[in-house]
């Protein structure tokens, strides 16, 4: 019988979940709302709302197949324990909440998931690990045994593979590279410290570079008719494509932040192949090019001219789902 | 029948070697000098006078026991190929070579000192991966699936070990976080680069310290007196223990350097325990202090108050030999 497996990807508006094969092809897939469950008493009328929707495209698959597991990705998850752990965006206390202890807001996702589908294993790991673990089941790191994927999205996440293996580390928190620190005391990082490289890296972080270079820099752009609220990663990339001087600065930028810290990733797990995912990373050579540039010019003599840096094989609107329903395919 | 195994150190000044059984007790050991064959040209005597002697010590051991392996911790050692490439410091061309090009300084150490021993299992690492594996087969970190070693010498060296395993890299080259850069354009660092840890965080990195401090500083200080060639490491320990400002401070830098880059490291593979070792190391709480202190300050929230920070559990002087023979016993 065919066996399929589902990946859920939980992003802080929508939750996205398929049912897909061993080879990435999607048999049904579907969408709730996360944003309209934003409060801490709404996780489980989410969690119910969620299973009746994965037990609906069940239903609707018009041919017999085996569920053989479910893999979720999310943020602030933990592989090991299947849990959800104080995620900063999603199922907070709201001001009506008679306790407001952030240690309590540990979700166990893989236990309360699987009272809707008893006897399937689920597996429960970050966004960015899922999407790594996409890129080695289905993308252009099969077969690598060793290999970095960055995705550049609202924030900058990562996933290590080394000996074939995600390096989770000893809690299942392992490979949070956008929180490297590339600037001492330097910007304001979401996650309460200074310098991150998520804050200058990111969809968010390029911005930011954009509107500090429209005060270092005088030459005239249409960005400059953009607010900071409208301005976003995709308009920094179609000004590149036109040749905007300062659009074109913020990319060099960017690269040469990323090039330095992928240099330094670099000596500590020596990847065959660094993989960038995300929005961000649709800008294609515009990063890429100054990313080897700075990597290169940074790189200690053994690694040099020896990584790969390349787009992520799963840039489709599905990436996110493959990418948790690998997580199955590879416990298998 | 008893099983031993070689562990050889591969110094630039001396080799050491010894027997050991599984539960890391040395049964025999011995030296040869490595800097009697500083030539190219050396390199086949070396080989050749350092398996006579490991030979000698076989028939010194007065029982009969089987040798499982040799296991050899080399600088520049390369896992996956048993070779020995381009050391800095051994086998160097002299004028009167014929050809002096660098990529022929590579040396199939694994094959050379098999002929010597035929039918055993020969295993090459370079020798901070070697006391990583030490640390895991004897030493504090047997049981630990996840955590770094630092080694804290003439050079820094490190091993990373994630799920168990030691991260090799694709090349075999992993784990050379003395070589992150911890101060773009700063200080030169032997690799030719600048600004490395290494430069910072050494015996020889806390001397250059405590050189900058003799300048910036006024305080009175009887390191005043020791040129640059006298002082070492162990010389401001003792200062630092008798409350010498300017040697105080070079440990409060020194660890302040090793506290924040570690911090990065964590956020990568989320160790439960950072291990230091080498002659630096031995400053203990000198350097253990502001080390934890700094690394505290800088964490990620989700690593805050959960990594610990201890010295090895093998700094006797037989380390280097029990680190390079625990290769044989991990891959028994």
């Amino acid at each position: 019988m065919k066996k399929l497996a589902f990946g859920v990807d939980i992003g802080g508006i929508n939750t996205a979940f398929g049912l897909v094969d061993e080879k990435g092809e999607l048999y049904g897939e579907s969408v709730i709302s996360t944003r309209a469950y934003p409060a801490y008493k709404d996780y489980p009328r989410y969690v119910a709302d969620l299973c009746e929707a994965m037990l609906t495209l069940v239903k609707a698959v018009n041919f017999e197949f085996e569920l053989i597991g479910i893999g979720i990705g999310a943020p602030n998850a933990n592989y090991y324990k299947g849990t959800i752990e104080t995620p900063a965006n999603l199922w907070k206390f709201t001001a009506d909440d008679p306790v407001q202890d952030e240690s309590l807001r540990m979700f166990d996702f893989a236990g309360d998931v699987g009272k809707y589908f008893p006897g399937v294993p689920i597996y429960v790991t970050n966004d960015a690990n899922a999407a790594t673990i996409g890129e080695m089941v289905y993308g252009n790191a099969k077969g690598m045994k060793d290999f970095i994927m960055v995705t550049l999205g609202t924030g900058v996440g990562s996933g290590f593979v080394s000996n074939g293996q995600m390096i989770y580390g000893h809690d299942g928190f392992a490979g949070e590279f956008g929180h490297v620190i590339v600037e001492r005391g330097g910007r304001d990082c979401g996650c309460g410290r200074k310098g991150c490289l998520e804050a200058y890296a990111s969809a968010i972080g390029i911005k930011r570079t954009a509107f500090e270079l429209m005060a270092t820099m005088n030459d005239p752009s249409p960005l400059r008719a953009i607010s900071f609220d409208d301005l976003d990663s995709a308009m920094l990339s179609q000004a590149a494509a036109k040749g905007d001087p300062i659009a074109l600065e913020a990319f060099r930028v960017t690269g040469q932040r990323l090039g330095y810290a992928l240099a330094d990733a670099v000596t500590i797990t020596s990847p065959e192949a660094i993989f960038l995912f995300g929005g961000l990373a649709k800008a294609g050579d515009l990063l890429l090019d100054p990313i080897k540039w700075y990597m290169e010019e940074n790189m200690l003599f053994a690694f040099k001219n020896k990584v790969k840096v390349l787009p992520s094989g799963l840039q489709s609107k599905n990436a996110a789902i493959l990418g948790a329903s690998a997580l199955v395919w590879q416990n298998m």
